[in-house]
């Protein structure tokens, strides 16, 4: 059983959300996301600035799964401008929120760097949009032959 | 007539789309749209992986319109992380789907690319989340003048 | 008093905008809300080209608060794709609207640029999509610890 590929969702409640200069990015979102009682939501837009960013590339040439080995570290001190923050909070199997973040960001050359977000201290300001996703039979958990975390929609 | 410059639409169904490992990621939008029988549709965001990512930039001080010459080809095999795509989904004059999109790279060494998507290879996850755009008056066709296809909006 | 953290949102009107060739992007933003009646705003999508494109980063080690010297000016003349616009406008104590947008941006080389943006030219088109926030007590004014303009949401 391979479920759908397609689902439809309906919108929930809509957030603007600041996140203070030292908080760390990904944490805050996660406590915003049980302090509002949101189980799934999707990043619109995020603008702000950060220090301190831990992301990950893909090894060129690597094969699936993604495993450890396979994968690049990334610490850029900064501080960066905060240009783009895409992605979404699914609930996974035990009603755990799972934030699945890739970040843009730009230096001070103008050059940008990013990569799959393990999380960024908030420099100078935050702001995050943010709406909610009204969905049942979407979850996140491991797929074996990715290796990451990965979305799955039942069929109806 | 040059026609109006921004136009009011109505948000219609909202989906959660997940691209398979080795599928085509703009091929699969566009089948999408076939089958769930959406007309214009804008990406929220997008989070996964890619490889075999074909894309193009435009030449440096090149002049409108802008013609192939004028444009300078790329291909990177990856795998790279998805960290943006930004687009939009709008029929022609014929009813046919014409799918523009953008998209931000991540590479291995947390240096970013990107540029106008011609297609890409999903990796081991893609995640888009879009929403359908109820409008009438809407089209994109060949702008003389850009070289590029463009969105016409009709006076009421 | 510090206000809340994060504050539930309506959606209001929703918009397609093209900016032509030759105007500017932020500029012709901040006229179409003066035209729309919209105080508040969040930049969904935004794909096309740009050219002369005006924006800045932080100085790497840089503390706060983001001084003018505390910042490194850019100006590419490109053209280059506009691979992304992620941002708001939210209006200020006097009402005025205050545009707050980081720019994404494709070089030739497929190598991406950007930072925080003072303005840039369309070149051939420019697609942005958009939606009206209606919130109350969301305002955007200078804050003195972080040097920038910055939301802040007061308490019920």
């Amino acid at each position: 059983m391979d479920g759908a590929w397609y689902k439809e969702w309906e919108q929930g409640r809509r957030y603007i959300i600041k996140i203070k200069p030292g908080e760390k990015l990904k944490e805050r979102l996660i406590v915003f996301a049980q302090q509002a009682g949101v189980k799934n939501a999707v990043v619109i837009s995020a603008v702000g600035s950060v220090r301190d960013a831990f992301f990950r590339g893909i090894k060129a040439g690597a094969k699936r799964p993604i495993t450890e080995p396979r994968m690049r570290q990334h610490h850029l001190t900064g501080p960066l401008e905060l240009l783009g923050l895409e992605g979404n909070l699914i609930s996974d199997d035990s009603g755990e929120i799972d934030c699945h973040l890739h970040v843009i960001l730009g230096k001070s050359s103008g050059e940008v760097a990013g990569g799959h977000l393990f999380d960024a201290e908030v420099f100078a300001s935050c702001e995050i949009l943010l709406t909610e996703m009204v969905v049942q039979g979407v979850e996140r958990h491991i797929s074996k032959s990715a290796g990451t975390p990965t979305i799955f929609i039942s069929e109806e």
